[in-house]
C-alpha cells in the first residue's frame, strides 16, 4: 500500500458533512478499493463551533480556506463552499498554483471560470474534477468523460433541475397552478435562497455548460447558453401537454451542429412515454447519445447529503488510484471556442392560444402559419363556455426565427384573445 | 503527447471490426482525449481473407491470437473472440505473462475464471478490463468500480439479456405464446448460436457474477448462482401479471447479505410503473443501490456493433489515460470468498393456478399457504367456462423455503388441476 491521500476539505454543510461521514464510516472499504488510506487532514468552514452531527475533532482547523488549500499535508482540496467567485474560487486557484488537484461539487464556478481554473490545472499538470456538480449522485461526468470516450457526442441532454421537475409533475398530479406548487417547494425546502437559480434555469444552465464543453470538446460557454425558466408554464398547458401525450420537462440540450453549438434550457414538450416524460419528482435524468452508443439514459438523486457526498467520493477514490482525468477530458488549451448557433434547429413546437370566437379566426391564424412555412401536424380545438375558443397546434419542424415571426403576425391581428404559448418539443 | 498506445486485437467478428472502425474513423478525437495515439500494431482471427468491410491491410496479421498477444509492439491486448476457455483464455494468460493489460468483451471467461485471472494480472501489476461484458454500450462497470465507489453497495439487479427482454416484451405487446415469439427471435437472429445461453438466464448470470464480485468485493462466482430462464413463462403469466398490475422480466439480482451473498437470475414480477417494468425490447437496464446514493438507474443499447465497440474502446482510453483500475476494483487477493444465500431471503411472490371447479377448494390451497406462514396480500379469481378456476395470489413476504414446501402440499391435493406457476415478485 503507498502513502495516504491527504484531503483538506472546504465547506461543512449538507455535503462536506456527507463527505466526512463516508471518509469516517467506510474508511477500510475506501482503502481496500483504492489500495490506499484516504485521509482528511483539516477542515474549513465559517463556524468552527457548530454542531454538525459529525465529529470533526480529528482534523486540523482552519478559518481560511486559502490557507487550508496551501498546507503542505493536503494532496487533495475538496472545494464545497459554492458560489462562482469569492472565497471558493480563490482558494481553488490557491491549491492549483500549490500543485494539488481540486475536487468540487461547484457548477457555477466551473460554468463561468471553469476554461482559466482548466488551463490553471493543467500548467500545473492537476487536474479539477466536479462528478458532484451535475446530476447529485449520477456518474454522469465520468459516464461522458471516460466511459464514452470513444464516441462523437451528438446530443447531450436531460433533466438536470430536481426542483423543477418536482414542481413540474406536481403541478400535474395535484392539478395545481404554479404559485401554489412553488410555495410548496419553498416550505419543503427543496429551493436556492435564490429561487431563480432553480426555476429560472440557471442551475440547470450551469450543468450544461459543464457537459457540453466535455461532449463536444469546446470551451465551457454558459454564456451561449439560452435560458428560459419555468415561472411561464401554466397548469392549462401541462394539462393540454398531457392531452396530446406529451410531458412538460425543464431540458437542458446541447447538440453541436453545422451552424455551430446549440445549447439550450428551456421547458420542452417531450412524449409521455419516453424515459425523459416518465420521470417523477426530484430525479434527475441525462441522456447521451453518441455516433456508436447511440443512446443511454442515466437516472439518478440530483441533490441530497448522501448521493452528493457518493459523487465526491468517487473522485476522490479516482485520485487515490491515480487516474486523473483531464478536467474537460482533453487539453484546456485544446478545447474550441465554438460559436453558439442560437435559433436556427428546426424542431417541432407547440402553440396554445385563445382565439376570439368568431367566424374565420381559425383561418387567419392557420393562414399565417402558412405563410410563414410552418406546417400543421395537428390541432385541437377544445369546447368552451366564454367568448374564447381555445386551440392547441403541433406544428411540424420549424426554426424559431420563423415562429417568432409568425408569432408577432399573430399579434398584431385582432383574433388573439391572450399571447399565444409556444413550447419546443423535443425528439427522444 | 507520450508515446502511442499500441494495441492488437483478436477476433474479427462484429465487435472487433466496430473497434476497428472506431479507430479509424475517430483517430483525430481518440488522441485529442487521451493525449495519445492509439494505434493498432496487429490483429488475429480465423480467416484472413474474409472481407469484413473495414481494411485491414495496415495491420499485421497473425493466424495465432496467442502470438499475437505476447508481440513486443503491443501494448494492450484486446481480446474479441469469446468463450469461456480456448484460444481466448490461453491468449489472455500469455498477454498477461508478458505483462500486457487486456481489454475483453467476454463475459463467460471473466464469470468462470475472472479470480484466476485477474491474480494472474495483478501478479504482473496489469489488469483486465471488460466494459463490454456487461450491458453493451452502458457503461455499468466504470460506474460501479469508480462512479460509486464511495459506496457500500447494497443491491445491484438488471435487465442484461437484451433477447429475453425481446422475447417477454413481444410476447405482451403481439399477445402470442413463447414458441412463436421465439422463432420470430430466431429469425431475427437476436438468439446465440446456443439459445440456452439467452432463454436459458446463462448470459444474464455470467453477467451478474461480474457485477457481484464489484459490487461486494466477493470472488466471480458463476457457479453460485442460482439460475432459472424465461423457457416455462406462458402469455397466460404475462397477462395475469400485468391485470395485477406487473410485467414479467428476466432479472439478475445480487445483494449481501447476513447469511451469504445473494445471486440469482430469474423471471421475476416488477411493478409495471417501475424503469424497469418500462423497459421494452432489446434494450438493457441496470439498477445500483448503495448506502450514500440511494439508487442510480442505467440504460441503454445491451449489444449491437456499435455499442459493445464504444465500450471496448472506453476501456482502451482509460488505459491510454494512465488509469488502471484493479480487475474487480480492488486486490484480486482481497476478494473475499462469500457462501451462497440461495433461498433464505424472503420476497413476496405471485402463484398462478387452475383449481378443480368444486366447492372448498379455494379454502383448501388457503389452508395450505397458512399452514406455511404464508400471507395472502391479493387474490383474484377468473371467470371461466370449463371446470378449472383460475386464480391468482401475491403473498406477502415469505421465505423461498416456505414457498416450496407450501407448492409441494398443494400438488399432494386432488384440488389442483395443473401444477402451480410461482413467481418472485422483486422490490424496485
Amino acid at each position: 500500500m503507498t502513502e495516504p491521500l491527504r484531503i483538506g476539505i472546504a465547506g461543512l454543510g449538507t455535503v462536506g458533512v456527507g463527505v466526512l461521514r463516508i471518509a469516517q464510516k467506510r474508511a477500510a472499504l475506501l482503502a481496500a478499493r483504492t489500495r490506499r488510506e484516504i485521509v482528511v487532514t483539516a477542515v474549513s468552514a465559517r463556524d468552527s463551533s457548530r454542531d454538525r452531527g459529525v465529529d470533526i475533532s480529528a482534523y486540523d482547523w482552519e478559518d481560511d480556506p486559502v490557507v487550508l488549500a496551501r498546507r503542505d499535508d493536503v494532496d487533495v482540496f475538496v472545494e464545497l463552499m459554492g458560489g462562482p467567485d469569492g472565497p471558493a474560487k480563490a482558494a481553488t486557484e490557491a491549491a492549483l498554483d500549490a500543485g494539488k488537484d481540486v475536487v468540487t461539487a461547484n457548477k457555477a464556478m466551473l460554468a463561468i471560470h471553469g476554461q482559466a481554473l482548466a488551463q490553471r490545472a493543467e500548467s500545473q499538470g492537476r487536474v479539477i474534477r466536479y462528478e458532484a456538480a451535475v446530476a447529485g449522485g449520477i456518474p454522469v461526468i465520468k459516464a461522458l468523460t471516460e466511459g464514452l470516450a470513444g464516441n462523437e457526442i451528438t446530443r447531450v441532454m436531460g433533466v438536470m433541475n430536481g426542483t423543477c421537475n418536482y414542481i413540474l409533475t406536481r403541478m400535474e398530479s395535484a392539478d395545481l397552478p404554479y404559485d401554489i406548487v412553488l410555495q410548496e417547494a419553498r416550505d419543503l425546502g427543496y429551493l436556492e435562497a435564490d429561487p431563480q437559480l432553480d426555476v429560472g434555469g440557471i442551475d440547470a444552465a450551469h450543468k450544461l455548460a459543464l457537459l457540453s464543453a466535455i461532449a463536444f470538446g469546446s470551451r465551457p460557454d454558459y454564456a451561449g447558453i439560452s435560458v428560459e425558466g419555468i415561472e411561464r408554464i401554466m397548469i392549462d398547458d401541462i394539462r393540454a401537454a398531457a392531452d396530446m401525450g406529451f410531458r412538460i420537462k425543464l431540458l437542458g440540450v446541447a447538440r453541436r451542429t453545422d451552424r455551430g453549438l446549440e445549447q439550450r434550457v428551456q421547458p420542452c414538450l417531450v412524449p409521455a412515454e419516453s424515459p425523459l416524460g416518465q420521470l417523477e419528482g426530484g430525479t434527475n435524468m441525462v441522456v447521451i447519445e453518441g455516433d456508436s452508443v447511440e443512446q443511454i439514459v442515466l437516472q439518478g438523486p440530483g441533490a441530497g447529503m448522501g448521493p452528493t457526498a457518493s459523487a465526491v467520493m468517487g473522485d476522490i477514490c479516482d485520485l487515490a488510484r491515480g487516474s486523473r482525468v483531464a478536467t474537460f477530458g482533453q487539453a484546456a488549451q485544446s478545447l474550441e471556442a465554438v460559436p453558439s448557433a442560437k435559433n436556427g434547429v428546426p424542431a417541432p413546437y407547440y402553440l396554445r392560444m385563445g382565439l376570439i370566437d368568431r367566424p374565420g379566426t381559425l383561418a387567419r391564424i392557420a393562414a399565417i402559419l402558412g405563410e410563414h412555412g410552418i406546417s400543421i401536424n395537428r390541432m385541437r380545438q377544445y369546447g368552451h363556455g366564454g367568448e374564447t375558443a381555445p386551440i392547441l397546434i403541433v406544428t411540424h419542424q420549424t426554426t424559431r426565427d420563423s415562429l417568432d415571426a409568425a408569432l408577432r403576425a399573430m399579434r398584431g391581428t385582432d383574433v388573439m384573445h391572450s399571447p399565444p404559448v409556444a413550447l419546443r418539443i423535443e425528439r427522444i
